[in-house]
């Protein structure tokens, strides 16, 4: 399958040597068509892997990832170019993470807005699904790292594109539980957990952790 | 042991009922020293169980819980005294949701403080120590309402006040599993974590839920 993953760093290019890995025709997506991590990664990912421009990427992929930056996913909408999104899925990844003040960081904002909410505003013809942020991105790929069973999460308001999406959670990525967090807003939800992660990430000394819901 | 429990609410009537059936002395503190709702709770806890105001319930107990709404918090603290907590462990149950803006609550502020260590700061004599907020009450004094096993957290700066807040949990409320997250700034992550909580709570459908951190 044509997937674009939107991101050059540590997340987008764990997915897409995952994707990689599974025979799909991967293309990174960077700001500049020349960015030295995508040709970095392009060269060490092999057959199946190459790299474009934000908007290139997106419109390479049936499927789209997007890995990029909180502070900076906006822009990349814009750039990646709503037409280019039209009736595809982007998953979003992204956590509204602000590291302008220091570590540890802050909120983008106090959860009454999110990235994946922004993201569907800006692209109102794209099925924005919302998951994968709650975990690091070697667990994102390989729930296996974490022992036992454990969640991961889907939010979105196209309740067809988040059925897909568990599938490729299932069957590409090997997902056992996965919890419908609602529509787009349950965001909010999964990205201000991520305060919570950073917090776990320090009390337990891995970032090889996730949790089970309970009930 | 005398208890204070600052705050009327569900939170702070239900920790007292339980503290009350325990066998202890406590003290419902309100802004009012005619609050109905603590003159109600008063009647039907039975014995061992008073009102007051915040300062009274403050200074009445050896141990205190702070049960009452984000938003009230600091205005709370000031109403107690910090010298009638001075040298008490205070447990601070709140959570800094603001309603302001109709549902879904956002946070008070976007993670770069908490009420946690708001409290901290206004109490300096106090040994403040995060805890129980990320469940519903219920939940905090019968963790067995959920089955398996499944966490709960502590964060303060003081490693006794922590060490004691556990075993009142494990001993007191039955909770098996008790995390340390670290000084009190790790309240940030507890705090925040509500926003996934609610999230949580509409998409299982109940609030008798809590999280297992899987390592």
């Amino acid at each position: 399958m044509r997937i674009g993953v939107l991101g050059t760093g540590e997340v987008g290019r764990t997915i897409g040597s995952k994707l990689v890995s599974l025979g799909h025709d991967v293309m990174l997506g960077a700001r500049s068509p020349t960015n030295e991590a995508a040709e970095a990664w392009t060269r060490q990912a092999g057959h199946g892997a190459k790299h474009g421009t934000f908007a290139a990427a997106a419109a390479h992929g049936e499927l789209v990832f997007n890995c990029t930056a909180g502070r900076a996913v906006m822009e990349v909408a814009a750039a990646a170019g709503p037409a280019n999104l039209a009736g595809k899925i982007l998953v979003d990844v992204s956590n509204p993470l602000d590291f302008s003040q220091g570590m540890p960081p802050r909120l983008l904002f106090p959860g009454n807005d999110s990235l994946g909410e922004r993201l569907q505003r800006a692209l109102p013809q794209t099925r924005v699904v919302k998951s994968l942020n709650t975990v690091t991105c070697a667990v994102m790929v390989d729930p296996a790292r974490v022992p036992g069973e454990h969640d991961v999460f889907v939010a979105g308001n196209d309740a067809a594109a988040k059925a897909r999406v568990a599938e490729i959670l299932r069957d590409w990525f090997g997902w056992q539980s996965i919890v419908d967090f609602g529509d787009i807003t349950g965001a909010r939800g999964l990205e201000a957990y991520i305060l919570f992660w950073v917090r776990g990430w320090q009390a337990l000394g891995t970032a090889d952790f996730n949790i089970r819901l309970m009930r």
